[in-house]
């Protein structure tokens, strides 16, 4: 077992796909266009500590400074740029980290600490406000960066002044009477500081994760009373004094901070926040063997309670605009004028990070299921195919005020370097691999794509290599090379939406468990070569009946579809009052490269294309008979292509996943 | 033209009626009730000015008291209680009006300042926050108890101190440079200064209530700010400093107070307000002859927006509990497991308030439409058969945390005496009549009941009486009696719901003019006697299709019908799974008046009642054939119930008005 960020350079993407053409994008555009965006922000120099111009901004989100993240920004970049460098070098890229990595231990206090604004701006103010700033996440991804930058270039340039910090944060928070008892307002240091006590071992490391996850939520925490309550006197705060994202005082749920993680019943507050927080969670409970009840079975209530009653069809995560997070169960309308839809491109990340490590606790095709949902679609339809345009909330249908476009960046700039280093460590997330025993390994395949794994056992290499056109077309070419002698068996995941699937060779046991088929070591020594098939049939689906959306969207193989204006020209509603018939037969077209730098499967439903007409004048009753659904002559076909490709091609911004369904 | 708290006396119940049997049971029960809990609470002796235990209470909604509104409380029940005695005599009520006026009189300050907290808890705090404490809105009530005090006694022992106020409020507000440009963050006052106007005929009364009017909203209103910013400027409040009713700082939206109500394009913030805001409006507009264009497009805006998308199917209004108002437009989820639904009493008599105003602007049917929607369902429902149980709230389905149940009395107790004003001066609001040329005469008639107009012409007296067993049949017997000369004209809406109307004897021209039938002089010189038949038939109506409520609902005539869980035992979900055909056979019966004091029509849908089932295998998608409407073999035919009889036989209280349709 072994976190992805370890193991991704484990595979390999020699012939192309979906995956590696992304990768291509992002090493050849999006590195130097964020670093060049870093340099013109004023981030990239922020680690010399000299006063910048836009440090005397406005907050956006009082009392969050603007640039309180910038920290974050670098180090998220460095993190994806070094796990890419691991593929290709490249000179500008390699003399920008080095340069940053020399400002960053310049930046360290003499007691350890490194932080650009409680150094540059608010040097008295460290640690007074772990509720509303991000102190300690900054902490977090310079750790994550450092670990990157180390493994990279087996050096400790960057490590060593994050070592020094984390020592300051291990005296600074934990139980003791001298210490304080919090916790950060955004987890993230928590999962940072595991993958650190893996590389590291030393306790001290797991201790003060560990506090962070047990001691958060604790209602007497700090001399009796909720560690962010006595933190709030101390800063002289009002009762009703509250940023805009707590809608009343003291909605520490905001924060997963409401109670402690092991009572909670529902998944709510800031949808990131959450997911950070619940990885870690899941990294503590494999450090424990699993053997956390409590801690596992809260984590798999809120899994559930998330995925059966908070998701959208796209995987995406997040309701509620005003704190960037989760609504009631089932409230999940599909833009700005039904009430909401946030889908933030990093949470939909960070449900991918979660449910990776579901997988490791627990082989369940249910978590594979949404990991592969979610980087399909909510999250790879946050970055353009240029890789230089960005999302940050990805809502299921547009509004005038909320169009279908990406921008080319963010004050809070969390998504766009989230999705570069996932990219450089998506390798990671196809498959995992146990090699514990010596004289076994087993390979369980969660995603497909053209990908090869090598498995060092010994002096020899384990290969498997896949090859697909994935996600456009269902069939898997699969070579084993076994050079070793080790027992190998491999499990391969059968999506819960496919109908039907075919191995070939056919194997004696068919039979799924838990949503892997196993392909057993006398097997596979006879079958190196096999092929995995699946029918990628357009189907329909649906939200929960009780989400009150009574729509319908097209989805094939792990992608959900959308309409946008620019093959439907017609719209001017943002396809709001169309509806559609599900029995509506549905056409494939194949899509060449040219267009969006990916071929893609196109789908066309041959419909009349019905629009709602509503007679008002017996407002606010609409007697039965007065809800008309007429065919329009001007809508003909409908025309969808993949949500993860929207807004590539110009057009208005109109966009809906989810249409009305015929009655 | 006259406002109907002045007219309504010329309406008399001499035959029982749904309206009549009300106001005895507010007669006999509700007024004495009151009476007691407003001694028990603190509230009957608080003009005292000494201090009570409960002041020393955390607020419920810092920074607004608990008790702020007490001075409302006692006002407005001697308002209620002055109508009934015009009716009725009791010696009980009338000791406690004089006790209640000779405190009042006795609490006015040295400059007229009138005010329980703050004289007697925070004298220092006057006029220092309008935007969230009550001081001008109790002001409103007051003019509006001593109005009513006045018309019934004949004397000025409440006036005269509140005129005396009115003078210090002329002073202290208004547009000169040592005046406070300011106005109340809950309108109020503006209506009641424009009825005490109308009585005093004093032009600084219509000048107040013009300058709160038109003042309010003003970008640059007070040393060029906002005045609302100003005010909390001087009170050194933060920026993240605010109530928990605003989501952000300055959503002066709330208060109707983000831009002046001229330029409002939609309906926006607390519920109440609003319709008490546009009230003094319209009545402004009558005062000014209907000239004022912008204000009129203005009040008709927001009308039409309220009623096309901000309504829901019981006339009630106000999706939001955070804000106690209006969501976005079509926002009307049906409870809490939905995402809200407030639909506040008082917002239900605010919206017949603005309605009747409107009539008197311009007669048209679809005001008065929602007139009678309103008070027979959102508004009826928030007083028990008993009249000794009020709700505040009242959602369209109940949930396990919001069960359908009244309550005794509120903290902040406005909806309560508010019902019982509105049954003392209900007749008001059945029909207005024009008398203003001596040679004619015209009697709109809006609602109908049995009920008798009496309208002094000269030394004679013109009577119009109606007969019927509204709402529950649909017959109605007229007798126009003219001892007068005068040439007379009765117009008789047709509720846009009647299917089918007919008027015997019959009339030469039907035809209706903005809903309304012409009855002319001469034919009705020769049929004093007539009637007017519409068949009240059960039929489904639903909300707009946008609502995304996919739901149907029962209405019969005015009312609509709701499940309850007494008639429906089987019920375990709040109805929330239950799926309804609109193609079922519906059937009536008449239930006697013994079990709640009112006859009433059940109506019963014939149907197999089938449950909705969904497949959670694929979550958070789900496959359409994974969603199953089956019939279940506990649920039988369905028993609904006037959602106004609601919670009057115990029961679990679970409870839905609109019910999924089935597909």
């Amino acid at each position: 077992m072994a976190y992805p960020q370890n193991v991704f350079s484990n595979t390999t993407f020699p012939s192309p796909s979906f995956i590696s053409r992304r990768r291509e994008v992002v090493y050849a555009n999006t590195l130097l266009y964020q670093l060049n965006v870093l340099k013109t922000t004023g981030r990239y120099d922020a680690f010399k500590l000299q006063w910048h111009p836009s440090y005397n901004d406005k907050p956006d989100v009082p009392p969050v400074p603007n640039h309180l993240f910038w920290d974050s920004d670098v180090a998220k970049w460095i993190e994806g740029a070094c796990y890419f460098l691991q593929w290709k070098k490249n000179d500008e890229i390699e003399a920008a980290i080095k340069e940053l990595v020399e400002m960053i231990r310049a930046a360290q206090q003499p007691d350890g600490y490194l932080n650009i604004h409680f150094t540059a701006v608010e040097p008295d103010k460290r640690f007074s406000n772990l509720r509303d700033l991000h102190e300690l996440y900054n902490a977090g991804h310079l750790i994550e960066g450092a670990l990157a930058h180390s493994d990279h270039y087996h050096n400790d340039l960057f490590l060593e002044p994050i070592l020094k910090y984390v020592d300051l944060l291990s005296q600074t928070f934990g139980p003791g009477p001298d210490q304080k008892h919090g916790y950060p307002g955004h987890p993230e240091i928590e999962l940072a500081l595991l993958r650190l006590y893996e590389k590291t071992g030393n306790p001290k490391h797991l201790a003060l994760a560990t506090y962070f996850i047990e001691e958060r939520g604790n209602p007497k925490g700090q001399e009796g009373r909720h560690y962010y309550d006595v933190e709030a006197e101390a800063r002289g705060e009002r009762e009703n004094e509250r940023p805009i994202y707590m809608p009343k005082p003291r909605s520490y749920w905001y924060q997963q901070a409401h109670e402690p993680i092991i009572n909670q019943q529902t998944i709510e507050g800031h949808s990131v926040r959450a997911m950070y927080l619940l990885t870690a969670c899941a990294d503590l409970l494999r450090i424990e063997d699993n053997k956390n009840e409590k801690l596992r079975t809260a984590v798999e209530r809120l899994w559930s309670n998330m995925v059966d009653k908070k998701m959208y069809l796209t995987g995406g995560i997040g309701a509620q605009k005003q704190w960037e997070g989760f609504g009631i169960d089932y409230f999940l309308p599909s833009g700005t004028d039904e009430g909401g839809c946030y889908a933030e491109t990093c949470a939909g990340i960070g449900v991918m990070m979660l449910a990776e490590r579901m997988l490791q606790l627990d082989l369940n095709g249910k978590y594979a299921d949404i990991m592969e949902l979610c980087f399909y679609n909510a999250v790879m339809t946050g970055m353009s195919a240029s890789g230089k345009q960005f999302t940050y909330v990805n809502q299921l249908s547009s509004t005038d005020t909320d169009l279908s476009k990406r921008a080319e960046w963010f004050t809070c700039a969390c998504c766009p370097p989230n999705v570069t280093r996932l990219l450089g460590y998506i390798g990671g997330y196809l498959w995992t691999f146990l090699n514990d025993k010596a004289d076994s390994l087993q390979i369980n395949v969660h995603l497909y794509s053209s990908a090869q794994l090598s498995i060092p056992i010994g002096d020899k290499v384990v290969e498997l290599e896949q090859k697909s056109n994935w996600p456009w077309e269902g069939r898997i070419e699969f070579q084993f090379r076994n050079a070793s002698e080790v027992a190998s068996t491999i499990k391969l995941r059968i999506p819960s939406w496919a109908e039907d699937w075919q191995i070939v060779p056919s194997l004696p046991d068919r039979k799924l468990e838990r949503g892997y088929l196993t392909l057993p070591p006398e097997w596979l020594k006879s079958s190196p070569s096999f092929v995995l098939e699946m029918p990628l049939k357009p189907r329909f689906v649906s939200p929960h009946p009780y989400t009150n959306q009574d729509v319908i969207a097209l989805a094939r193989g792990p992608l959900i579809y959308c309409l946008e204006d620019v093959d439907n020209s017609w719209v001017t509603d943002h396809f709001k009052s169309l509806v559609l018939d599900p029995e509506s037969p549905i056409g494939e077209t194949k899509v060449s490269a040219d267009e969006m730098g990916e071929p893609y499967v196109a789908l066309t439903v041959e419909t009349k294309a019905p629009v709602l007409d509503v007679g008002m004048e017996l407002i606010p009753h609409v007697a039965l008979e007065a809800i008309k659904q007429e065919a329009s002559g001007v809508v003909g076909n409908l025309h969808f292509i993949p949500y993860a490709l929207r807004d590539n091609r110009g057009g208005k911004g109109h966009m809906r996943v989810g249409i009305r369904r015929k009655r």
